[in-house]
């Protein structure tokens, strides 16, 4: 009785259609904005003399972070164990994984990993369990070969969150990373990532004074007991322009950059910081009316709402408010303004980067802008869902 | 150089383990008390003569709608028309798109399934442009039997999104639907959602009342004209005791019944309502720990905040604050009293079912209970990012 699936199974997209062809709703990618971006900011690091690693856990993708790192990026960050082992086995070659981890069988997979030399890894820690776990795991998997993986010690510098406090703390960490032949004692994982989202350029210059401060204090313990940090690594798109000027960090993992959002947008910019443009929008289409609003088909799985609400980026005139998972309503910002007809397109720039790009399975990449553009390519998100 | 990336690609839990063994984060049912939810809804139902279709935007499940059928339901809801083809080429028979669908290239698709008869199908309207495209689509795919596809036509009874206004505006809409013969009229959508989350019992009757005047309004106005609605179909979870009552629904759309979230915890329960047990949880670990807090492996890429923070459900003691999108932190609820230690199990119940749902590939399924219980099977979140 029934027949084969792909008679009606979903076509999302098409390399070659044009932008209107393209079903709702969708995550776009301007492909000449974030080429831009790309450039943009490979040239900020070259020109500081700043190693990028960018953060993939952002754009959460294969293509993208090769495509960084043929500009320079010398790796990628990621934030889970998952999004290491599926980026390496889709070819990425240098990966950090920017966060502390401590289940067993997680290390014992990263270990395997190390071992098969899949991609050069680093891992940052906080405590002495987890370094022993760490240790445990790789002689396990039997990784013998010296410095086969690079450890970060990741210290608080004012996120209140993961890494020991400044100072003194960090010494037994290192100590005890010296005493593993197998791990590289790469440096301090150092990184803010509250104080990006502080509107004014001085609220964030001011938060990472503190954190350079907190940078110095421990680089400071350490070399009175004769350890020298090989490097510093942290930073995000909203404060970068800040460590960067400190003279301590010396490695830059900003990952919005790529795409911008509306949360990023609303910050007073820095006059340092490179021009980003926005190059990520959800394409929407309109389909209810009614005499004071517009209903269009993108609500809260389709862009994140943790960072606030998505913004209209066309038409203008256009005022979001939320409609519960699936709808999203659109009202007039000024009374009587006209409101788009049923059936018509709606680009929003989401509040939020990185969970949106967690929504979908795939990027619709879009040459030639969003109003006579045509599909280029889609991009995988390889690592969608990888939350292990 | 490298090895075949399944000696450590993921393996986030396996049938038979120990719920120990599971890890983190991952979305765990706690299949004992979902089928309690289950019976006691079913129960619910048939003792009042209603019929049951509950929404599988929440589970999102072709196994699980098929249990929710196997126990009396209908059929199912979905809100998008990825949802509906995907739930029917997994073989859910009976799918209603309780939601508007305007792009031509979705319709054509699900009138390819109509004529296909991969599932019996029905779809809401609200606009004489969306029945015209119905119609266009169904022609166009050779769509000749008659009665093919139910179609409802939506009131708006309080939420304020879709729907055409209560009253005579229906009637158009109903004759325009008896224009072509493909199409039955099914009655009407009358659901508020809105209502379901305001938190006395006494607020949420209140909403109901007014919304099930907008259908008597209606009802009566196509009386009036000699129509007679076939069926009216909504309600959920939160308020579903005041649509049953009311003598005009006579199906029911309720689907958080099976999970639950903390959300629906929080409203005061109605003394007519089923008990509906929590069955819905994110397992995560103690991955960092500080002097006045921990910081565990789950943030909103593991589970929705829209309605929100997940609250602790073990161990008990502890309160939720947002670590972001790959961390929660913990802290003590009273002052003094203990954390977590590094690699401690932490079960959250999330704020949001459905959103948290679309968040992962597949659920644990773990029968026994949460602290001895073992892994019976795996199910797979089908429509995980239908969007279109």
């Amino acid at each position: 009785m029934k027949a084969p699936p792909d008679t009606w199974q979903r076509a999302q997209a098409w390399v070659g259609q044009g932008v209107d062809a393209i079903d709702t709703p969708s995550l776009v990618i301007d492909l000449d904005a974030m080429e831009r971006n790309l450039a943009r900011m490979a040239t900020f690091a070259r020109e500081r003399g700043l190693r990028l690693r960018p953060h993939a856990k952002m754009h959460k993708s294969a293509e993208l972070s090769r495509l960084q790192m043929a500009q320079g990026a010398v790796g990628v960050c990621v934030q889970k164990t998952d999004e290491a082992l599926r980026l390496a086995a889709a070819g990425v070659g240098n990966i950090y994984i920017s966060n502390e981890v401590i289940a067993a069988h997680k290390l014992e997979r990263l270990a395997g990993a190390v071992r098969d030399r899949a991609a050069r890894f680093a891992l940052a820690v906080d405590s002495a369990e987890g370094i022993d776990r760490l240790a445990a795991a790789l002689q396990a998997a039997g990784v013998h070969e010296a410095a086969a993986i690079d450890v970060f010690v990741e210290i608080d510098v004012g996120q209140g969150r993961c890494g020991v406090p400044p100072g003194e703390a960090a010494l037994a960490l290192v100590r005890l990373i010296h005493q593993h032949p197998a791990m590289r004692w790469a440096g301090l994982q150092a990184y803010h990532g509250g104080a990006q989202h502080r509107r004014g350029a001085a609220e964030r210059a001011d938060a990472i004074a503190a954190s350079a401060q907190a940078v110095r204090l421990t680089l400071d313990a350490l070399r009175q007991h004769g350890l020298h940090a090989p490097l510093v690594t942290g930073a995000g798109t909203g404060s970068l322009v800040n460590e960067a000027a400190s003279g301590l960090w010396g490695e830059l993992q900003a990952g919005s950059y790529l795409f911008m959002d509306a949360d990023y947008a609303t910050n007073e910019r820095d006059a340092a910081s490179p021009v980003f443009e926005h190059a990520l929008f959800v394409k929407s289409q309109v389909m209810s009316r009614s005499a004071d609003h517009a209903v269009c088909d993108a609500g809260h799985k389709s862009h994140a709402i943790d960072s606030g609400l998505p913004r209209v980026a066309h038409p203008a005139g256009l005022v979001f408010a939320n409609g519960g998972d699936e709808h999203g309503v659109l009202r007039a910002a000024a009374p009587g303004a006209p409101l788009p007809a049923l059936g018509d397109t709606v680009w929003l720039i989401p509040g939020h980067c990185d969970p949106t790009v967690n929504l979908h399975d795939f990027f619709v990449g879009v040459r030639g802008g969003l109003t006579q553009g045509h599909v280029e390519r889609l991009i995988t998100i390889d690592t969608r869902g990888a939350l292990a």
